[in-house]
């Protein structure tokens, strides 16, 4: 099989409905537009790398369901090996661009959530679903198609259920029911990277009773859909020259607005019961994924503390015990994310899930110590490294004020000014949050992560341990 | 005696030479100019507050010179509660905008610290550095001007010596002495609002050795002093509407080239001996402040997190524990700021100083902390307020899309709309650090304070306690 | 006056009722019994130490009441610098025993909160227990006794109020009030060091309401007062040799049973109103002083990691990193201390009161790292230090057995096997809580300063500024 | 397979001759001597289990070398499962007897490491150490002999490599060769439940260099050879009752004297080259492990929480965030002790081994966490659970005292004194480090592990990541 090219990349964006919004119009040329180009870039070294050999077993995989071979973010992961290396595929990305690359993760996390509870659904009800998602993995698996997945829903008054909203349109939800399809409205909001995939995946974010009804629902739509209006969040303007790296993350508002989607892409509607399966299984794997995106950025900003302090003039040697807490983290969030996969279990659909209390302890920690990473790297990377401390790139290539200010940064005389400023602006783009942006509640908040794990942790019986082990010969219940 | 008002201080700063840069060019008017009016902003309040005789116990004080009743941040602190107003002082200002306010900080530091360290060189040497210090105070202080200081040279190749660079620039330094004064060149870098402060306060940053005697040098200067060229950091451009800040923070590069300094305003001129004494006293004094400055942020940031949680529909309750820990950060910085004053000292020249060990810990505490005040607001704040997540203000505003999102962000009825976007966009702006640039390095790094601590812990007299307490019966020596 | 020696203090243990009870019988002699000895040996110390000029800045006070220069621990504190000496007391006598002196703590802040709030009650009330308080301060001042404080009832179910136990013993209560005196009965539990001091000064330990009436009683009672039974904790019996330390830590179970208590020592009887004052207050001041228990514990600690390191053969700069961390818990923990007083308010009655919030702030901070310094230390002192890792004495001394133990653990050759040994047992007497009983709850749970710092937090304010800065025009109220 | 019984078991233990010392001389019987006892009831526990079907698929194997039904721990690791097997059954261990079963833990790792070193070395050297281990494992597996494994030398002085020791006999070493066998001497120590064990499998600790030849030996002994003295440590006597639990964790110094080892029990002899890997391969599986220890102890730790939490009155969710955050270090151990394994690798001799780093990164995070649990346990317990907070067994059972104590710690009605008393001292246990003794040292300092990350991390890969993201175009090279 042929794997999309870049220029196919780009020739996909160029083809479709110029619904993506930034700045109060609509972008014309989302491959060359500066508020959106970076994220392009992003996405488009995959299909770069998809022609290399030497990244083939990491990026292809042998389609479970045609025998081809095919992008691994299209892919089923029918053993626990194919989880483990769709999140070495995910290091390997963060890797080269230091910074998400939505369009192979969340689309794909989804997709093997649905085959899972489409099965649950069919077998339960009678429906058909699952043989609807297999049919548009068929077709979609040989298109190499970036896929965003869309779970975040706007949400309105927290303290009240979707379908008590006085906003009904604060979460998707089903407006009609018709012979050939259904017909949605509403926001999803925080999507990462939906404007420059080809295809988003939709899934209930929450676990929705009766009175919700409405809003269980599931469906694959092209991105530029009608009536799918998409605004770019980030009120950053690109920066010039090295004061911004040549990637970037961005999220996006998507307004439904009576789209229609045909029953052929809808994976679930109305089927509330099960809208809670989606979530607890596309948590566990997804947390188990954030291992691999913060692992890679750890990679990264290990690699940049490295060279600012080599460009300061000072060896490795005397931050060892930084650069070692660096690596702690990283190999942390990634050993729990390996665990959480080997921890896992099969569905009796055939894929594999992590386990989701290990999963999301894994979120908790890497919520929690991605500031630290940033932190360390700031450390190392000296005053010069610090947010805001940095004369702009216009200044620096200002003929009268360039040169002075070359001169004043000038320190390691094997490294050129420009490479240490250059150093200096990617510390300053972590530290800014450059590299992840929604790191604390990506993938579902903290406090939901402990509301799994509490969940999830057998108390009574660590009770009995601990009584048994102390000679204690009663049962002792929680007081009322 | 009238003190300086917000035009007063317009008037000073539009009066002066244009040798601020941003941008490839000097800035005209720093009062209006989007690089520079969110600092001024920050510096006017103050002189807004000073017209409230509510604030005089905090702002005011009266001079052990002239008696007269003057700016605090003008004044010396010959008791240690003087000292302890100054920090109540920064706290306030932090509270009020929400960020640093540099102009009465360092140089109000810098200024007490050379009384100390002009009174050691004039009994050691005969010289007659404390009556032209002492001068300057009588003439300054009655001018209530914001005095920057500037303390942190560019520094070079970290490995030699300031003596010891390939470009002698890479310090401030001494490059003639002549009768009627000095001429000095050299960069100083990351000073906090020199460009929007009346003058100037050079000290020396480290200690030297003889071999870097003309690096030893102290004086001030107002800010459009001729040679001096100041160039801003920071490659943000300022946001529009409420994705910004009224208020910002923002380091300069001061390149002083052939500067002449007049003699009456040069406190220090070769005499490397007592340069280690500048930065010593300087480190306990200004990390004592810091306990201020986060702790004012820490104010703000809780107080975003309220509003934050309320804005989603959720009542304080549900984050008690988190919001308690934000405050514990505020309060212990606070609280070691206020111990190391209190087991700080008198110095024989009347001024008094915080206690270096305690001052350092605070350092250190503050660096590692404040990224978690960050990560506290972030997660009690929610998805919308991480950095990079929300639409712009732009597209806000527009006719078309605007209404979609202010409909997509409605949650709390009691709430509009607007008034969340504001309160997320004040948690992202801590999240992007715009609250406290070099939160990490300023006031000197972790490294620096742990190099104090280190050498003023006497540890041959806990290892003797020790010793009684286990009935050791031999001194036990380090081993070679 | 003639400040009481050691053996004053063997001879007042002495010529008390023997109602201290261990291994189901009376201690007939405390200063020689196994069970005793080692916490005599820390309240002798400061006796000591009285006779011993260099210590009388830290050991004495001029009295307010009398004039008379006598022991700090039974002083009032008139002024924030004598609450600052009597942590420094604290931290000197820590330093030199290694554990904990309750006999000059507890005590001395309930006396002092109790002066003040005599003062109220009397103010309210028309009562006069201030008198009868201080009559009973000027005849003690003059003995040099050592006073332990008793705030901790036993409680019973958490779930019910004092008043509403099925046993209403499981807190101390008034059980008759006669003309000339009450008569009380109840449990005082975890009393740290009551055995081995010669009065027992009796308080409030949480707020009462009106139903709880009888239990809001304060009194002070000579700690061999008949239907006083007192049980010793501790399961561990004495360890031989250096296998432990000279000195030692242990609480009590206070038990009285129909205790009459003459009016001039009762300073509450039923003032429920004024119970939670007392507990305000204590907890401001007792958790200042934390600092200085566990600063004292950290010298001492540091100390013996640095004489563990160099007994293994290895020099300090190893631990270089670990040492500044332990230094930095210390000067914490002891500038946060100080930072409370600093930060205080002086009471009506003349006493000073160290601010609550910072103080809790410190015995948070103080609970989670007292572990850490153990954890430090344990990691500094090597496998050798582990708890439970070493031979006994016994077999050390034993003529076969000795020799092959001593030869094994030879390390550095500059120090004997048995100063190696013990260096290690004072390392694992740390590592077992041999220096700090009850770290995590004594003085408070951390929960119960949650509480106070949540109570005393301006959150209103604070969310003003933050809606100041960012151009929030509405108050945002809390959704119910 | 008849597979041994605890009755067995002990028959094993009498059987032997009498080289386990304590308190000054030869234990008589390990079983019934209050010095032993407990940790002969930790192993006897897997011999009723065994008796078990319920728990075979955790606890038996077949071999891979006879094919026979054998117990786990003495089976080599062929595949990832088994290994993850092997902590499963680790844990399994903990949650029963809360504390360590060493035998079946150190020497099922090191016999799992000589399997792979001595194929490497017969390989290089054409020797026969790998026939000689398989014969001694068919040997042994039939008979479910606990085996200690015998890492950790005295060492000495540590500024020295052991051939240079004054004291050669600071570690284990070849003191003659013979045709028939080897003639060693030198002391291991701090070795887990080796006087309990049938047998102990010795290897090197260290990487050797030429000069300490004689060191590189590895064997395998029975218990009781002939020139082998067991000193057992741990100064604390038993206590009585509830005040200890049932079960126990010692160490012993092994003092080897010219003991004769057989050829074929020797698997090294002299290969200093090989004995690096010995401690690296065991380090990757054994801290791999850890995660099993601290995770079994940690659910028993929780439980003893929840327990306590009742037993004081006060329902679990009153400790909701403490419980998750406890549940949060008992997983993350676990994760990542999972992980670690399923980033392994498969030695050419057929055995699997973990992942160094991982290995590493989870024995740093499990020695600074386990401090943690205990806080939390602590913490949640409240004051009677306090390390010597509570009066031992004796005086509860007394006639007079044991009814006042009782009364005094009523309190949740449903629960008896007496259990909430056994619960109490379950805590302090934990608090005392009654669980697992040497949890940082044990399995290898923290500082080895860091030099393990530290040599394991690719720093020049992510320094090129770096470079290659922030288009850098030079190499930067560390400063000399």
């Amino acid at each position: 099989m042929a794997f999309k090219t870049r220029e196919g990349y780009y020739a996909d964006l160029r083809a479709m409905r110029k619904n993506v919004y930034k700045n109060g119009h609509a972008i014309e040329d989302l491959v060359t537009d500066p508020a959106t180009m970076r994220l392009v870039e992003n996405e488009a070294y995959l299909y770069d790398a998809l022609q290399d050999p030497e990244f083939d077993p990491i990026l292809k995989e042998t389609s479970s369901l045609t025998g081809n071979e095919i992008v691994r973010w299209i892919s089923l992961n029918t053993e626990p090996d194919k989880l483990k290396k769709s999140v070495e595929m995910k290091r390997f990305a963060f890797d080269h661009v230091g910074t998400c690359m939505a369009g192979i993760c969340v689309g794909h996390n989804i997709m093997n959530v649905l085959w899972s509870v489409t099965y649950d659904i069919d077998k339960a009800k009678g429906t058909e679903y699952h043989k609807r998602l297999e049919k548009w993995i068929i077709e979609t698996e040989s298109k190499c198609y970036k896929v965003a997945g869309a779970l975040t829903d706007a949400k309105g008054d927290r303290s009240k259920s979707a379908g008590q909203q006085d906003n009904p349109d604060a979460s998707v939800h089903i407006k009609e029911i018709r012979p050939d399809g259904i017909v949605v409205s509403g926001a999803k909001v925080m999507i990462a990277h939906a404007a420059v995939c080809q295809e988003i995946f939709v899934g209930t974010g929450t676990g929705y009773k009766e009175a919700d009804k409405d809003y269980a629902v599931s469906f694959v739509v092209p991105r530029d859909i009608e009536g799918l209006t998409i605004i770019q969040t980030d009120a950053s303007e690109g920066r010039e020259g090295w004061d911004d790296m040549k990637y970037g993350d961005q999220s996006s508002y998507l307004i439904f607005e009576d789209c229609f989607i045909p029953n052929e892409r809808v994976f679930m509607c109305g089927e509330y019961e099960f809208s809670g399966s989606v979530i607890d299984r596309f948590v566990g794997n997804y947390r188990a994924c954030i291992g691999s995106c913060v692992a890679g950025q750890g990679d990264v900003m290990t690699g940049a503390a490295v060279l600012m302090a080599r460009a300061n003039g000072l060896p490795m040697k005397k931050f060892k015990d930084k650069l070692i807490n660096m690596t702690r983290i990283s190999e942390t969030v990634w050993g729990l994310g390996l665990g959480s996969i080997y921890a896992g279990y099969m569905h009796e659909s055939g894929v594999w899930f992590a386990d989701p209390t290990i999963a999301c302890v894994n979120k908790i920690y890497a919520a929690e110590n991605y500031a630290e990473l940033r932190r360390l790297l700031q450390d190392i990377g000296g005053g010069i490294a610090e947010t805001g401390c940095f004369p702009n790139y216009k200044d620096c290539m200002d003929p009268v004020l360039g040169p002075k200010i070359m001169k004043a940064i000038s320190a390691n005389p094997e490294v050129t000014p420009e490479n240490r400023a250059r150093a200096a602006r990617l510390g300053e783009w972590y530290a800014r949050a450059g590299g992840l942006l929604a790191f604390v509640h990506g993938g579902g908040s903290p406090d939901g992560c402990k509301l799994v794990i509490n969940r999830n942790t057998p108390y009574e019986k660590y009770a009995q341990y601990a009584a048994d082990i102390a000679g204690i010969d009663q049962t002792i219940k929680d007081p009322q």
